[in-house]
């Protein structure tokens, strides 16, 4: 979509009611010439629909225009390391039905884990009577790092198999629909960003820590991906120890600091008795989870809460350094493992403030993401929407929604 | 200046000749309402002037525009920790005429400092004869943190007494036009950007390695400054070692591969006899300056070379993380310890290839920056005639000047 019709569409859309050729004159300042060809334009895409006359001022009663939310459905999919949540949504990003399956692990492959996360789409479209060509568009976020521009998995030995698999070409055989695939930090960061409609923030850190580590950047109200599309690769950033990361480096982040570090490292403190909880817990499963330690520290585990209080503070201090790099106004934490409580976030806060200078933190807020489950599926259902309706790859997230009801 | 404004007159200053009214509405798909409107405002303000009458097609001649830049000049400041160069510009960037000055120290504070430069200023003046009222802006790069908006350096304790202090206002006293200040990585980086043209490139990382370490950001090709104006503070980066740094924290990047220090532990390494050479230099001056060390490593003291590879490997594995966040495509370094020639480069890059993913440094490429000793003044003119011009903060590097000789 050209520039012109984008800021036409956007100003049709933001409105709150609909909207004469005039007053879109007014609005953008071009030419009626312009206005008439580019609104043509969004009509014939069913993007924009002619809704009714408006008053007259003189001659005829000019006709009136409206963004059309009711011109279909988006599939939304939030593909985790162990489970999946799918979904469909309107084109105000509402999800109206959705399903999570605790029977998927990215580990089985692609073709394995994609099949069965269509069946689900089929289910869904069959009990809410959707139609496949009622399916305008579709996202999806994978826990992985992917070339955006071509919805191709790239090489992480967190997802065995799906090196160079072409996950948009998947769903474009089943679909005709243009597909989007991005990876799950962003479309999380994405939902977040629609619902706290973070206008007076424009340069925001969200950081995942889940099983792995990542980042998203939002810059000028922007997602911003970077020149390869793998900006906000933050767990493999080195911080000097000697534990082996999968990615074949050593002393990387997430290897000391992520949900399966954190784990492992729990197990050894249970064998070695320094927490007869965990013992107890490692002794009853024969291993341990980050959900075990999650229990351990709501039970005001020592050693499990002095665990966590380490990976804040690991986590804090490389989030320091971004502060004073990137100076962010907002740093929102997310994921499985700041599910723990508070304990995570106090000492990243600390370790925060301790090593970034006073003038990169003079406004700076700290805080927990604010939404639940459904995150990942809402920021998959806005990436289909805005790049079904503007294919720009900007997700200028400033751009609200008329009628998000979440 | 609106949004309308600028876009139309960057079309007329991109131009490579004088422009109609109708090539505008053409070109920028305003209405020629709007273009009459704002290419009257920008009559009136003297940025585009009326130059010819155009050939008929039809009715009489059209009058054809083009853009001033004959409209005066600005001046162009560069102030350094230990010196300063001082020149005057044209609106198309040409350094008209310059000076430099050894005699200008920032911890003399900020009255002694600006009033010495004033005198330079001044001087250029008479010398090229052009009057105050030809003044039309003011760029300045000062060695420390800016409230850009403001024009007030901020406090770091590199620079004693300029805590809070108002440098704009300074100006703004002397000369009736405006003045804009930022520190002095940004002016350089913005120098590089004008010069180098990196369209190809939106997403760039400057990185000044001088007495202190500070870092510049390109993103989707303008000047991003963060949230409270801080960004590119990565000398204070905590890399985990004991030593004091002037901030007041331990562990910063600068106080252990930063000018300053590579001094300090050039004066041990003589002391310790470790080195023939730099002890003789020691013994002959009393102290040692990073001159020095250059001097050394020119010369294949092997000390002096090790020390150095040390500083770019700690600097790069910085660099490193910052890479695996930002993920940009050209990382440039400069500043008087990249002075010392390839050995801090060639460490520098592999620490960066070392510690970052390879999907993160698959298009990267490092090297030094292009730009002598003009950089600097060169950015301030820069600075100062887009936002004399658009005063919108944008430093949009991609609008590339039309007239640029340099």
């Amino acid at each position: 979509m050209s520039a012109i019709t984008t800021a036409i569409l956007k100003v049709i859309r933001q409105s709150q009611k609909p909207i004469s050729k005039a007053d879109l004159v007014r609005m953008t300042n071009y030419s009626l010439a312009t206005v008439n060809e580019h609104t043509e334009c969004l009509i014939r895409s069913n993007l924009v629909a002619e809704v009714e006359r408006g008053p007259s001022t003189g001659g005829r009663k000019p006709i009136l225009l409206s963004f059309n939310a009711e011109l279909g459905y988006v599939i939304a999919i939030d593909l985790e390391s162990t489970h999946a949540r799918v979904g469909i949504a309107d084109f105000n990003c509402n999800i109206v039905i959705s399903e999570s399956s605790r029977d998927i692990d990215v580990s089985l492959g692609p073709s394995a884990v994609l099949e069965k996360i269509k069946a689900i789409v089929f289910r869904l479209m069959e009990k809410h009577d959707i139609k496949r060509n009622q399916i305008k568009g579709i996202g999806m976020g994978v826990p992985g790092p992917v070339r955006y521009n071509s919805g191709i998995t790239t090489s992480l030995a967190i997802m065995p198999g799906w090196e160079n698999y072409q996950v948009r070409q998947f769903w474009i055989q089943h679909f005709d629909c243009p597909c989007f695939v991005d990876n799950n930090v962003n479309t999380m960061a994405l939902a977040e960003q629609i619902i706290n409609v973070n206008t007076d923030h424009p340069n925001i850190i969200y950081v995942k820590i889940g099983n792995g580590i990542g980042a998203s950047i939002i810059c000028n109200g922007q997602l911003y991906r970077g020149s390869t599309e793998y900006a906000g690769g933050i767990g493999h950033i080195n911080i000097g120890h000697d534990q082996l990361c999968y990615c074949g480096n050593r002393g990387c982040l997430e290897a000391k600091a992520g949900g399966r570090a954190i784990a492992i490292r729990a197990e050894q403190m249970a064998r070695s008795g320094q927490s007869e909880l965990l013992k107890r817990m490692l002794d009853s499963k024969g291993k341990l989870t980050l959900s075990d330690v999650r229990k351990a520290v709501i039970e005001s585990d020592a050693v499990a809460v002095e665990l966590m209080r380490e990976c804040g503070i690991i986590i804090g201090d490389v989030l320091a350094g971004l502060v004073n790099f990137f100076n962010p106004s907002l740093v929102y934490v997310g994921g499985a493992v700041s599910g723990v409580g508070d304990v995570l976030l106090a000492s990243i806060r600390q370790s925060i403030y301790q090593h970034s200078l006073p003038l990169a933190t003079r406004s700076l807020t700290i805080q927990h993401m604010s939404l639940g489950e459904n995150a990942g599926i809402i920021g998959a259902a806005f990436l289909a929407v805005e790049e079904t309706i503007f294919g720009n790859g900007l997700m200028d997230t400033k751009a609200s929604l008329r009628s998000y009801n979440g």
